[in-house]
Parts: structure tokens; C-alpha cells; sequence
């Protein structure tokens, strides 16, 4: 099959290789022409096993080839708004992923490059493709359960992360929590108007000699009159937890997990099923390659991106106003946020 | 059978109706001896249908009588603190309907009265006698879901109540959170230190004229840790809407609504089901029966109450500080509450 | 509250008990005049602890008594027919204990007494009343199914019965399918046309030794095209299993068993509920206070009997050729059944 | 990556392109070398669209290619039998897909072939290898459930096929129920005795003018007990309906359907839900990917077949007896069928 656009990949850790193993196995109109990686070993291994053309020793190379229409960046959050902003400049439409940036400035110092270069940029909030979420999201749309009143998101991780990557994770509202503001900004289709944040470190000590939490209360009043809770864990003993519920003037909608198997067992001891889908990889594969699929389509079809750089801007101003919150043990305007 | 206890029942509205059958027809050691009701009517005709042989002119001529162990308080809120003192100064048992009273002071003095004379004294918090949530309850004692870090409580009504009566029922945090506050006392078994509430109007503007609210998302952080979320609305298109999910350091338990029949419906439309009984007669029938059993064993034993007038004052300090937190737009401290 | 109809109950065992209950706690237009039962002592205590004014010395004695409108007939099924008789020639109307008999010349002769004495004669087909099963039957009357082709019924009980009571039941077709036959006509609104019937002992050879089965798969064809399965054990190790799922036309629908409480609750180790409730005491109380209510209506309003003797009658023939399939190894037609 | 393994695909109508594709995103060890089909056209576009090397101008010129290491039989299925014997005899692994033959003889001639040859032949039984089965395999196994009793197997299509299918198809015993008699056998790990069949056209009288079924209840007996009974139709009008239901000594395992989204919503209409996945290829998508893994591993590692020719000849055995009992109205022993 002919393609229709070469990618290049930045940054080949985890999420780099879901990417490049979603474009190659679901989109057969686009070519992954080329990755690359501060660690070049990791670069050349990946290139080797998922038979990828090219290794460029530097994203300026990458964003020097002229057959090159696309690059996600996948690197370490610190290298997004230069990569970004050189990208724009060189005529590549981008894919981001998450966080853009922890500081407002810099994400609209690299929104403006995009809008003067013209390029498409997307944020990776994959959340937003998946399957029980969309389902919410079109029932919403659809009017079936009226006004919105209330919004409940549960987002539960399976197990704290070690204490290197807290430290430099950007803290639980910017690492964890910024799905659920993009989540709530996207189901309840409005802008937040003030957020009030119950926070604690319940799981471990360590978390709180940090300077963050490891549980959250998180309540958000909306523009349009809704009310928004959203719980985050991060250690759910019975694994990965990801729902949702939205509640209306006619009616409400929930989302579940997904679960490995439909299985249930009765034996004299009770009734018995599976834990949810591990982790974010097994729960949210499909969604990975949705909003890829997306992206490219929306390059190739010169249409509207489904998840954009104000998209991203009003989570992270929403995270800042929530963890300002917790601090100061007050509900906080947005307003206050720059 | 031999009566072992014989009760009066003063006030023969809605929930001293159900008291009455309650106790007729599944506590057979006791008898409900007599009634009375401001309404005298009311009160015979209730007597004539129910077969109860004694309707007294008014409740002293019941404390009066000297074969009465113990009263139900069903009248009016307003009426509570003369008939509830009157009757321990009786040395009478008392089971007394919710709200006590609005006011901490008035409920200290009845508290006070009950201490004195000795007698037991009950509070109609039945919820926390649903088999749902005492399921939940006996998983959270038991240690199954380990500390408890969030408890998230829906409790929504079917409509909107009469304008009448929303001017007349002490507000939603006292006629209809109350209930949900005395239930996260229960299940975290904690004391509430601040609380914080995100209200508003949304399903229609007369009650915000009453300085009313008709939706709420309550956040409540207790002693032992817990974060607690309770969300209100006085109108749920789809019925009676009570759940409960705690959540702790080794899993999470979540109840959901009780229904009329299991039976599951697929068609070429989609898959279907009933909706959730419709009220709280229907789905908390049973609670009303088992908490007069536990009320009646508890006098016949000389034992311990299961809801006592500390759990009421908890709840009705919890509502006031919440009351107080939506209307100051800040989270409230207990301790500013008297 | 005055009474309409005065009833007297033949033969306090379990099932008598549920029904003096059932009359006293939840129909109050009727009133339980008196009992008798071959055990005397039984009966005076049953109807001292029960607060029932009259032990009548036998049943005779009962009947001659014309405050009696109506008799239970609640004792050992060999007694049936001459009880039942002697009611129908007093005037009574009956409502009889399920089997009737196990001889379809019998049932045959006691359902002529009825007809001739022109009394109101109900069976004790006790699930037709369960919620579950009625909002099915009342899913496919209401056409929202469409023609049935299949229906499929679960009927298992919680543990194999003594071997006393084996011995005596009259047989698992008689003792146990018997209800699942009428469910089958009831669920069909037709006529059994042919049957065929796996049978094995697969839990206690004993069961063998006495002629018996625990384990059935049994296939019926009803005459409106209809086809049923149903399958039974003695001994499912988590409980009463009790479900029925009937597929047409347009659609299924599906029904499950009842359960102490709705929570789940998940750990590190998977997913977890409560199993079923216990035995047909706890599933189908309710079922038996609505069968009493509906034969008391019909009584008072001389209306249709919701499961007559007819019915009986089909269901004892859907048995008899059942179980000669299950002997002679081939599908055995209803016309060869007398 | 290095390619461990080269395969050729014969046949490349619907479920050829599944296995190209399944390959090729998902084993990269395997290289699709080429396709053939009786239609040249359609190999050459798909060859074109799925970026295949070499386009073969029939099987024969595929068997002599050296490099060929397996074959996927995916032709229509009265071309098996030359095939597959060609191929044994060139010395290539097989994948066949179902049914392999619609007669015993055909089939023991094939597999005597791939005895002598010493190849690896699989059936295409994919849905051994769907999530839903394997775990109720596994509990089954495990021990779980204790010893087999009972086996319930639900198998209902969205829709009727053309006509013109259905002329061809060998008949609902062949093209449909095939895979649950070959379920039957996977989850029991018995051998079946005796097959009863009720069977009715229910749906469309046109089916019955071809002599086949649309509608069927079969009941089986397993050699080691195990009851087992399987109900098809051909049109469930809310869409592929795949169940199974395993009962034991120890208690039972039941499978659900798998659906769009966990999305439920309630509204004043009552509690909706989605319609279980459409057809086969949404349903049983990442089955075919896995029994491609396990075919080429069995391969790659001279290990184990997980479907046997020996397993399809079974289920080809149950599938011609239960077609006889239906025919013949009466239970049909296996030992009649050669």
C-alpha cells in the first residue's frame, strides 16, 4: 500500500514504542520513517526489532529531512517546548505527549510557534479515545441524560511508582491527575471556574517528605453549573481503576473497567471474577492507536486536531489551581491562575 | 406469644405508620399498645385499620400510662425536645424519628434529659440497618479493604419535593443529607474535622429563592485520615439512587441499588433493565423493621443502642459546618460549629 | 380492621407456617380462624406462639365449622384427596400444597369434586408469584421477545436432601423438575408435546440405589413450536440457583437469582459478591405472600384463580413422561401419558 | 527482525485476510511470503494492499516453493482434502480451517497424510483461543468447579444467511454447531456417547424446504458424566450471542458476551446498556491473532498442536450423529456413526 505520510518518532521509551507499534500494525497509510533517542543504543535496538528504516543521530536531523511530514515527541517532558518550537518552525506537524510542559508559559510560547507555522498540534490525552469514555461522551452529546449536574471520575493507579520517579514526575496533579482535568473538561464540554482540593499522603510518608500526595478529593465547579469530584489512589491493591459517571436533569451514564475475561465462578466460598486490566497499557491500548489513527487523518484530511494545545493549556491550568488548593487548604478560582 | 414490651407510638404520619406495621407484623414480643396524633382523625382511623386497641387524646395521657415501656417520636420535628424530655423524665425508652431537632443546643438538653433519667434512646438513622450498606460495614470492620483513605456516598432522590415542604424541612443538608452524613460517620467509624461543599440550583430556580439547594458534592475529611464525598440531588430522572464505594489500602467495596427484578432484557434496540425501586418505603422497608427489632432488643436486653443521640449531634454538626462552608464558599472546621 | 374471609390451615409443618405468617402479617382482610395437624402438640404450640384462637381436633371438625370459608391444605401428600374432596363437598375453597398427588386419575377425581361443588381451587406453583419470573412472563405476554423459540430453566438446589426424604419425595421429577415443568407451561403459555430427559447420578451413588436421579438435562417441544431445556442438580455447591432465560423472535430475556446484598468488593486477589440467598424459605418468600394474596382475591371477588388444578395436571403429566424417557432412554410423547 | 518462519496462504477471501493480517501485526517472527487463490484478481489486490511479496499461480506452485515452511488452508472447503494432502506430501506445516471435510473417510485420509509426513496440522476451532472460553478451560482444569456435571453452550447467530449460503453451507450441524459440539469436547476433555437433538425452523420455512434447522436444542452425553446441552439460532436479534455455562461438583463458571463499552445508562425509561459485539470477526478478532501465535510457535518449536485433526473428526462424528437424531427423533450413539 502506497503511504500517504512518514513519521518520525522522538524519544523510543515506552509510550515512543506503543506509538511506532500502533502506526506500523493499524495504519497502513502512514510510514514510520525514522526514530530517534538521547540513548542511541536504545535507538538502534528498537530500530532493529520493529524494522525501522532509519535512526537519526539528533531530532535536528530528523527535522532537517525533508520527507519527513510528522514527528511525535516522546522525550523526557523537559525537552518538549524546544523540540516543539523547532519542530513548528520546520514545517512538521506534531504530536506531543503529555505534559506539553508544567508551566504555562512555555506551553503558549509553543502553541504560538504552531500557530504561526501553521502545523497541526496534538496532545496525547488518550483517554479521550477510549472506548467506555467516548461512549459517556456521545450519550452526553446526545442529550440522553439532559444537563449535566454532576460529574464523578475514579482514576486509581495499581501500585505507587518508585521513589525516583516521584521525585521527578512533576508531582501527582501533573502526572496522574492532569487525565481527569482533560477527562472532566471534556465530558462536561466547559470551562472550570474554581477547584477544591482534599489532599493526603495515605500510603506512604516518603510521599509526603516530597512535598506531594499520594490521595486526592479534587472538586471543580464548572462554567455550565456542574459539579465535578474526581478521586485519584495511587496504589488500588486490585489494580488499575478508571470510571466514570456522569449525572443530568434526565438521567446518568457510568463506565466500568475493562476486565480480561467476562468469567464469573460460584463456589461455596462466593462469587468470584477477575481484577480489572492491569495498567494503562493493557486498559488503554486501543486508544493509543484511536487517537494516532486520528491525528494522522486529521494531517492528512488538513482537518480539525480532537485534542488540542488549549485543551492541554486549560488541564494544566486546572492542575495548578487544584495544587495551589491543596496547599493553601482553600477552594481556588482560575482566574487566579495566569 | 406473651408481649414482652408494650410501645406506644405518637404521630401516625408516613414513617409512624410503617413503625406500627413493622412491629405488628415481624416483632412478636411486642405490642403496640396505643397511639395518639395532633390529628385525632387521623389517629382513630389508623387504630380502627391497623386493629391497635388504644388511641390516648394526647401524648402526656400515653407517658401517663404505666404499661407503656417505650415511645416512638414520629411527630413533628418541632415537637421532639417537650415530648422526647417529657418522656424520659416518664422513664420511658425512646426511639426518636430524625432530625432530633435542628438546633445542637436543644438536642444536648434532650441528650441530657435521657442521660438523667437512664433510659435508652434511638435516632431513626435506618440506612445504616439496609443490608446493602451494613454489607459494606462488615467489610470495612473486618479489615477485607484495609485503612480506609475515600469513601464516596451517592444518595439522590426521584423529584424535586413540593415547594411546601422544601420551605418547611430544615433545607437538604438537614432533611436529606443528614442521612448520608450519620452514614459516613458509620462506615469511616471516624470523627468529621472539616468539611467542605460545592452547592447549587440546577433543577429549579424556586429553590434557590427558599436559600435553598437542590445539588450538592460535599467533601468531608475525617480524623483517622479518610476523605469522604457525598453527592446530593433532589431529582434523579431513573428513581432512588443510594450508593456507597469505600475505598482503602487493600481494595475498595461498592454497593449498588436494589432493583425490582433481576431479569434482563436484550432486543434488537439494546440490552435493558428495570430501574432501581422507586423511594425510600420501597427500598428501605426492611431497614425500618430491622431497626425497631434492634430498638426493641436493645430495651428488652438491657443493651447497647445502635444508634445513639452522639450519632445525631455528630450528623447534625456535620450539617451545619456544611451548611455553613456552602453558604462562606471556604471549607469549615467542626470545631467552628458549637 | 374487619375481616372478609375467615381460613382454616390443614397441617402446620414448614409450609404451613410461611402461610399462617404470610395471611397474619400481610393480608389483613383475612383472618386465620384455626389450624389442626395430625401432631397435636405441633399444632397447639403453632397456634399459641402464632396467637390463632382455634386447634380443631381434625380436620373434619374444620370443616364442618361455617365460620371456615377456605382451607390450606398444607399436609402429607397422601392425605390430599381425601381432604381435598371432603373441603370441595363442605363448600370450601381450597388452595392445596404442591404435588396435589402423583396419580393423575387422582388429581383427576379431586378436580371433579371442585368442579361440582363450584368451589375455587388453587395449586401451590409458589414461583409464578416471584418477581423475577413474573417480569419475564410479563416480557414475553407484552410481545417485546416476540415468538419463543427457546427457553432455557436452572433449577438447582444447595445440597443433596437426607436419604429419608429421597426415599418418600416421590422421585427428583416429582419432588423437584415438577415446579420447573410448570414454569415451563407457564413461561410458554402452551401445551408439552414431547419429552426427553438425560439423567444421571453424579453426586451420590446411593440416589441410584433408590431409582433416583440428581442430575437432569431435560428437552420439551411444546406444541407452539417452543423449545425448552432444563437442567437440575441436587447439589450446587454455592447455593439455590434459580434462573430462566427465554429467546424469541425479537429478543431474550433473562433472569438471575437474588442475593443478600448488591456489594462487591475487589482485593488483591480479583472480584468478589455474596452468593445467592440460601434455599426457597429465603429466595421465594415473597412469592408465597403473593399466591395466599392472590387466592384470597380471587376468593373474595369470585375471580379466576391464577394456577389452577389444570395446571397441576400438566405439569404431573410433563413428570410421568419425563421420567419414562429418562427410564426407557428416548423422547416420550405427552399422548402417552394417560 | 529476523523471520524464523515463511508461510503461504492459500485462499484469500474473508478469513484468509484475517490470518495475513493477524500475522503480520502480530507474529513478527513469521513472513507472509506469498498468497495464491482461484480468483487471480483478488490475489493480486490483496497481495498489493497488504504489501505481500509473491502472488503464487496456484497451491501447487506455492508447495514447490522451498522456502515455504507452512501453509494456511483458507480455500473453499471441498478443496481441502487435495490440498492438504499436497501439502503433507511437500513436507509443509498446516493450518487448516474448518470444517477440514464434511466426511469422516475425507478426513482420516488427510490425517493419515500428516502421519506419514510427520507435518503439524491444525484446525481453525478458533474460539478455543478466545479470553472468555479460555478462562472457563482454565477454572475447569484448575479444579475449580470439581468434577463436570453439567455443560450449557449458547451459540446464536445476529442474522440468517442468504439462501444461497445456506445451500451450500452443509447444514447448521456443519457450519455452525460444529464449533460448539468442538467447545463441548475442549471444555468437558471427554469424549461424547450419545446426542439427542430437538430441532426446529422457526425463523424462515425456506430453511426447511433445504432440510435444514434454524433453531436447536442438543443435548449430549459425555463419557465421563458430564451432561451437556447446546441451543443455536441462527438469528438472535440482538446481535452474536456466545455463552458458556460449566457446573460441577464444586460450583460453576459462567462466560459472558463481550460488548462495545461498560457504558449503562439510566434514564426515566428504565437501565440501558450496548448490544453485545456484532458478528464473529468483532467477537473473536484477537482469537484468530492467538491460534496464528500457537500455530507458528507449535512450528517454530516441534511443540504440541492445541487443535488436532483428531479433535475436528470428533466434533465431525457429534455434529453427523446429532444431525441423524434429528432426522431420526430418537438419541443417537456415536459408536453408530463410522
Amino acid at each position: 500500500m502506497e503511504k500517504k505520510l512518514s513519521v518520525g518518532i522522538i524519544g523510543v521509551g515506552r509510550i515512543g514504542k506503543v506509538h511506532t507499534m500502533s502506526i506500523m500494525n493499524h495504519i497502513p497509510m502512514v510510514r514510520v520513517k525514522g526514530i530517534t533517542d538521547v540513548n542511541m543504543n536504545a535507538a538502534n535496538e528498537w530500530a532493529e526489532e520493529a524494522g525501522i528504516e532509519k535512526v537519526y543521530k539528533d531530532y535536528k536531523e530528523m527535522l532537517a529531512d525533508a520527507e519527513i511530514d510528522a514527528v511525535l515527541i516522546c522525550s523526557a517532558t523537559d525537552t518538549h517546548m524546544e523540540i516543539a518550537i523547532a519542530a513548528a518552525e520546520a514545517g512538521k506537524h506534531i504530536f506531543c505527549e503529555k505534559p506539553v510542559d508544567l508551566s504555562v508559559e512555555k506551553v503558549k510560547k509553543i502553541l504560538e510557534s504552531v500557530e504561526k507555522a501553521g502545523v497541526k498540534f496534538q496532545v496525547g490525552f488518550n483517554r479521550r479515545f477510549d472506548h467506555n469514555f467516548r461512549k459517556a461522551k456521545e450519550l452526553i452529546e446526545s442529550g440522553t441524560i439532559g444537563d449535566l449536574h454532576l460529574l464523578k471520575i475514579t482514576s486509581r493507579d495499581p501500585g505507587l511508582p518508585h521513589m525516583e520517579y516521584l521525585k521527578v514526575c512533576g508531582g501527582i496533579f501533573m502526572d496522574m491527575t492532569i487525565h481527569d482535568f482533560d477527562m472532566a473538561g471534556f465530558l462536561t464540554g466547559s470551562e472550570a471556574e474554581e477547584v477544591y482540593t482534599a489532599a493526603a499522603c495515605l500510603i506512604d510518608p516518603r510521599v509526603a517528605e516530597l512535598g506531594d500526595y499520594d490521595t486526592l478529593l479534587v472538586t471543580i465547579k464548572f462554567k455550565n453549573g456542574a459539579m465535578c469530584c474526581i478521586d485519584n489512589s495511587r496504589e488500588a491493591a486490585y489494580g488499575y481503576d478508571q470510571r466514570a459517571e456522569a449525572f443530568g436533569s434526565k438521567g446518568k451514564v457510568e463506565t466500568g473497567n475493562d476486565y480480561p475475561s467476562t468469567a464469573q465462578w460460584s463456589t461455596g466460598d462466593g462469587v468470584f471474577s477477575e481484577k480489572p486490566l492491569y495498567f494503562f497499557l493493557e486498559r488503554y491500548m486501543a486508544s493509543f492507536a484511536e487517537e494516532m489513527k486520528q491525528f494522522m487523518n486529521a494531517v492528512i484530511d488538513d482537518a480539525k486536531i480532537p485534542v488540542t494545545g488549549e485543551d492541554f493549556l486549560r488541564a494544566l491550568r486546572l492542575g495548578l489551581a487544584a495544587q495551589k488548593s491543596a496547599k493553601e487548604g482553600r477552594p481556588v478560582k482560575l482566574s487566579e491562575i495566569q
